[in-house]
């Protein structure tokens, strides 16, 4: 059902800390802490001898105690202690995932840790902790199969129909938008050139005419999605009186039919002007609320689809198409 | 599960408008609305392309966009635009139901259109629209399947043990009821002569002494059931000074276990006292509820029942078991 | 699923009179009432004719009229009157479950009533009505399988880890548990001496030093689960000032994932202090939604666990193992 041996992102940097956290990932569940030196530790959230759940116990040190009898692991999920007893069977042990504390995410390896490697993170998300670029983000919880969410990003041409109220207008599905496939990325490319501005862009800019305006969009198994996206005066070329920011999006499976939808918008100009970031964190979560409403409601008709007949898909369902390929494939 | 090729009602003339509403029939998700020349249109609400719900589009002029990549459909189903290309897949259409506005409803043919026949209305429904005939009526959502609503109405015996405080009293237990099945109608009767009146009548006609009490039900498939009441003066034979009006009922199922009722009763006397409308629409609504109750605890019964075993008909039921075998029939 | 011939417990005699209440008793439901003369009478919930449930309807007499149609059972489950015909037809009767109403709850016998057997009652709850000995209870839903909190109240090494602020300290997890399984019944003793007392013991009995304490558990299938508990001051081996008690706890499964839970503590001490009854009811509640918190989670993961890897067992299991082969063995 899922890729194990992947990335995925298991909360922000700043939401794990002393106190033992449960997530769903992927079907799992994974209880998540710092040690005392403050590194990140990502354990099977199931205790192995009647499956209480460890997230309910306590951390004594670096160790786990389980809520309900008090069996105990260390970081790397082997168990320490048993009250009562003495010998601990080699059963007894809880899988330690890999985890990365990078670019103010956690990022969790939910395979076979031995094949977790770093340099796999999508280099893109280094622009959530970079100089000279302020980020604003958010969490989402959303009632849908992560796919849903990642075929949404990787179509913009919703936007027009969705989002007419902040980042959409007609530009966007007037114009074509190209994809590639390379080894494990998918690049989806949409260039607007001499187009009106949509009402968010316009409000941080105050353009004085049409724009050109670049959709860069990578797309990482299994669930990250980056958008560099630019806008500034036709024919500039120029960031001066632009926009650029990159939105970063990463989807993380719970469950079949829920997900968690991490996001930022980071960007690198204005960055000291703190009234702009409010206005794009307000601004993008009802962007990406109206997705949620379409997405739940897309994920019940699918549910309940009984009929047999297979998706039609449209041109711009290219990447998308690739992406959901490239999954499976992986799987 | 459902009789395709048949009437339902799928709302009040008065709740479809300009604007996309969703409603679940038979299993299937459907959008209604009016064309800009008032006419009622109804497509299958599940976009070809992604699944995403139509009815949270948009209606431009008399075409249907959906809300999610704006690929835009006409009234028979076909696709007529989509954004970023000029080709359309053959396959790209949604299924355009029969509707009917007639007698204050829309009517609605889940099956095959070219199938559907406005002559197989059930004809007794056109009392909700009729001179001289006085409407009221409302929806009832219930969570149990619409068959045990149509049993409900199709032995009235348990309006002496449900509805006592309205329509009930024991002289319909006392009284046998006949039954009668016709190529496509279920008929029951049950004529109470010299009894006293129920409550509600009571209140309504201020008789002076017992009455004679008419139920002249019929039923016909999936889910219509009309029942010509009347209450006079024993031995007077005429309306005078007594009550007659109908009950028309039906019961559209959304999916296995939840349903819709719409009911009315019209009446053919005092037509023009609106307190008596307040009356009868509250009492009624509260008789029903009643019924709602009993109905809800019984699904839940049925669905939980892992015992194999048939159910006990009685004599009193001839007339739903006839009703479910023409249902059965028909499927 | 269940095991069908043994006692449960079905309430509070004083839950129990003229009204018709509903329970749901290892999958199946049950309607209990008073008869006219104060016997407690339990029927099959479940109207043979169209499965409306009799507790909705009316105590007519000692007999239940179903909600729905009027058709009445007796105190044995036989139909004796079918609304509109003389005929009763011999399928139409409700199971009737034999009852017993001792130590202020009532008990059932979920499968052959010829096969229920009063002396198998567990004995050990004589002590919810016994001369000298005052109560206090109360009845808890778990949204949990019972077999999860009879594990619990077999296994006592949770109250370190659980119940550190009432009933734990870690001299329990200290101390070796045995258990010894005869024909019926499962023990499991834990004796601590020269140990510290836990915080609501030291708030009732101001010990000024160290006690020594008693746990005597008794298990009885399917779901009852004594405890003698006793604490007194070190060496003393008299209850002149220290405490004992009897908790006693009977789980009753409703269906396979949530079950009631029904409670006493009867002491034989400071029988006359009311104050101190309703501190005891008030820590002990607090201390078994410790347990509910943990053991709903460890359903949920449960449920959620599709790795097909077996328990690890630990030595303090032995109880509990023990209990649950008894009934499997008795299923």
């Amino acid at each position: 059902m899922f890729i194990k041996n992947a990335w995925y992102v298991a909360g922000w940097a700043s939401e794990i800390g002393r106190e033992l956290t449960q997530r769903w990932i992927a079907g799992e569940p994974v209880v998540l802490y710092r040690t005392e030196a403050g590194t990140v530790t990502a354990l099977e959230d199931r205790c192995p001898h009647r499956r209480a759940a460890l997230s309910k116990g306590n951390l004594v040190g670096d160790h786990v105690q389980c809520a309900y009898h008090g069996i105990t692991f260390d970081c790397s999920g082997s168990c320490v202690s048993i009250p009562g007893q003495d010998r601990v069977p080699s059963a007894m042990k809880v899988k330690q995932f890999a985890v990365v504390e990078k670019w103010q995410w956690i990022w969790i390896w939910m395979g076979d840790a031995g094949q977790a490697d770093e340099s796999l993170l999508p280099q893109t998300f280094a622009h959530n902790d970079m100089d000279g670029w302020e980020v604003v983000g958010g969490t989402i919880e959303v009632k849908a199969n992560y796919q849903l969410l990642v075929d949404n990003l990787l179509d913009l041409t919703h936007e027009t129909y969705v989002h007419g109220k902040t980042i959409g207008n007609t530009a966007i599905v007037e114009t074509p938008m190209d994809y590639e496939v390379k080894d494990d990325h998918v690049h989806v490319k949409r260039i607007m050139r001499n187009t009106t501005p949509p009402p968010l862009f316009q409000q941080i800019c105050n353009f004085t005419g049409n724009i050109d305006r670049w959709q860069l969009i990578r797309f990482e198994a299994p669930g990250h999605v980056s958008i560099d996206a630019r806008a500034y005066p036709m024919g500039e070329d120029s960031l001066e009186n632009g926009l650029r920011w990159f939105s970063l999006n990463s989807l993380t499976p719970c469950d079949e039919s829920s997900s968690i939808y991490y996001w930022t918008i980071t960007r690198c100009f204005k960055q000291d002007d703190k009234a702009l970031s409010e206005l794009i964190r307000e601004k993008i979560t009802a962007t990406f609320m109206e997705d949620v409403d379409v997405i739940e409601a897309q994920q019940k008709l699918i549910e309940t689809d009984t009929r047999g007949v297979a998706e039609v898909s449209v041109r711009a369902d290219g990447g998308a198409v690739a992406a959901r390929r490239m999954v499976q494939r992986l799987i």
